[in-house]
């Protein structure tokens, strides 16, 4: 079967599973967990081969470090579904309740999207993280991991795909793309697919948001600022930052761009500066910061993102000419302001129009896992629909119900009946 | 100055509108109406003008009636906006307060969308209805309609941007722009506008959706139907389906497609057959109809939106069968089941996939108004963000704000603290 036709079956299903009960979802996450536990040798057997299929490739280290599935990232996975089943049904909350008028009643409900197909990085635990979400918030997944992780993840996705089975959720309501090629057949199932995320690099997502009709959510930059104020602790800014920039350089909460408030750049960017280079990260600075310290300018492509051991610094006037920054080269992703003064703190948190505005910590705590969330299926830049972290509830959308006894529009349009909102 | 500009500026100007707090916001709402009170007979004059050149043009009919403003529409926005006051505060409602560890809170407010840009049909009433939900959400908008309607908002238009100045809001936080051309600009301005609501017919929307990298909310098709159940009381079915049908023809939530189910079809059809020809409704059926009513075939472009006094009739073997139909051939806007049947209502109302599922009622109800909503910007078949009549919850997003005391995120990933998750 191509994708197309599972993709249309599964509009099909989609309402079915949506109408499950939670018991049966949660039911379904346990199986997964015992079947994971149960048959860890057969998946580490399987990781193995890809492992070395990729040292043979010459993939690059970080790239292993991910592909790697051990006892570690099992315990962990693990854990994340403990924690996914003692979460409330994302499904079937009621959000309004308001009578209309005698007899007429209205009501939202909160429901699942329908079809998702998420496209991820070759990450053994992301492919159990996003199943195991979508089966909790009762949607259909098409699900497309990296290449590197074939073996593991065609192990995984038959013990999930069973386990779903046997509580009796419709099977097919999940989908194992394999091939490179199916991802273009993906982005044509407009109409039955309803949402699709893309994790990886800016370009990669670029080139989905260009190439489908299918709504995307997710994020392409993640250029995140760290504002030093003039009221700053030094010996925190220092440790924010040096967190935010070298505890995972390559992921998209990691900061980018340094601003500094002029009054302190004098004392605190050669602070920095020593912090940095014994941190092994490399400094870009803008006119005003070359002034200070010795580094080499912010390259002709303006403040980017790096995912590197480099950042870049600039000297700002005031804290509503970092925000001004901030709004205007920033991608809306995470941004932190490191002040004692709380009047700042709160104007900065409150003018940022970004997914994630911090004070005083490191921008890396943009995690679905860190909030709380359990997994996250994505991190949103959009300001549509689910914004940072998206867990449970980024999965669901709502309908209105409407419960009538026979009511008809014209009554109200001729005054012959008037509407009494009442709130229930 | 062009949009491009302007949209830049507003960009600048959104995070300060979005700081505003309510009062000045609802005083803003009630000079509004001051004004457009004191100066009805300003509007009335422009209208006019208005209606006199769409005469001269030959505008049909029913757009006039959607142009002429009168005592009547003027009673009803002064009413909408007065509801519109009464609202809670839409910005800064906070949906999640956890804290992930000692002193690290986690909070979630609702936030502005920032700016959207609204394009919409010739109703004077619609300009004055976009304008006060975009003041009231804290949102800047740009604001488009139709041409016929020029003279009337030109004044309409000056008076909302003077009520906004006086009360110390932002004044560029609204923008009309007049001229057809720069519908085109204004889709071009992704990174500066956040969000474009077009209103129109079909082809009209699908052009905007085609032509922009700007997230757009809205619906394309309006195609509605209602399922006769075999359980059905035929009283209420012909009444329902009457006012869904001939109410206001040409409105998005008209009813387009009746389905009845098989057994009650051979009672039901010649009555429904009877009541549509009275009401001067054609109808056109599938093969089983035809062998029920003398009416033509559904055209070989299938069951479409007709907008006018024309309606689809399909018979159905069961409630899943109208079930798949709705799913795979509607819109995912309204859809209505008239039934005494109580379990085939909550089976209806819980498998079909639309933003309105209706029990024994007129699919006209759809409407921001009708809902409490006090008016409405547009009605959205996404599934995304906002579903449905989009009121002010539709107009906000959200943001997280993190407050810690420089915590950083490689003391969790090397175990030095643990998140201990609490809701407060």
């Amino acid at each position: 079967m191509s994708i197309r036709e599972d993709a249309a079956n599964m509009k099909s299903v989609a309402p079915y599973l949506a109408a499950s009960d939670i018991e049966q979802r949660n039911k379904a996450l346990e199986l997964i967990m015992d079947a994971i536990k149960d048959n860890s040798d057969k998946i580490f057997t399987a990781n193995n081969i890809d492992m070395g299929e990729a040292m043979k490739g010459g993939v690059p280290s970080a790239v292993l470090k991910r592909l790697k599935f051990d006892e570690g990232k099992l315990k962990s996975v693990l854990d994340g579904i403990d924690m996914l089943i003692s979460l409330p049904d994302p499904v079937g909350r009621v959000t309004l309740h308001r009578q209309l008028d005698e007899g007429l009643e209205l009501t939202r409900v909160s429901c699942p999207i329908g079809v998702i197909g998420v496209i991820f990085e070759a990450r053994p635990d992301a492919m159990i993280q996003i199943a195991t979400l979508c089966i909790k918030s009762g949607n259909c997944a098409i699900l497309k991991g990296g290449k590197e992780t074939t073996q593991t993840n065609r192990v995984i996705f038959s013990l999930i795909k069973e386990a779903v089975g046997k509580v009796g959720l419709p099977e097919d309501c999940l989908y194992q793309a394999t091939s490179h090629s199916e991802i273009d057949e993906l982005l044509d199932c407009y109409g039955d697919v309803d949402l699709i995320i893309p994790r990886g690099s800016n370009a990669f997502v670029q080139y989905i948001m260009n190439n489908t009709r299918i709504p995307v959510m997710g994020h392409a930059d993640g250029i995140c600022h760290i504002y030093v104020d003039k009221a700053a602790d030094f010996d925190m800014a220092i440790k924010v930052i040096t967190d935010a920039k070298i505890q995972y350089t390559a992921a998209c909460n990691a900061v980018e761009t340094l601003l500094v408030h002029k009054d302190i750049a004098g004392e605190f960017l050669p602070v920095l500066y020593k912090a940095m280079n014994e941190a092994g990260v490399t400094l870009k600075g803008d006119f005003a910061t070359r002034g200070l310290i010795p580094v080499e300018a912010v390259g002709e492509e303006g403040y980017v993102e790096y995912l590197d051991l480099i950042a870049s610094v600039k000297v700002v006037d005031s804290l509503h000419a970092a925000v001004e920054h901030i709004n205007r080269f920033g991608s809306h992703h995470t941004d932190s302001i490191i002040t004692e003064d709380t009047e700042a703190a709160d104007a900065f948190q409150q003018l940022v129009d970004s997914a994630g505005v911090y004070h005083n910590c490191s921008t890396r705590f943009a995690d679905g896992f860190r909030y709380g969330f359990g997994a996250e299926v994505g991190i949103s830049t959009s300001k549509l629909h689910a914004r940072g972290p998206v867990g449970l509830e980024g999965l669901v959308t709502y309908k209105y119900r409407l419960k009538g006894q026979g009511h008809i529009v014209d009554d109200y349009a001729t005054g012959v009946k008037s509407f009494h909102f009442k709130d229930i």
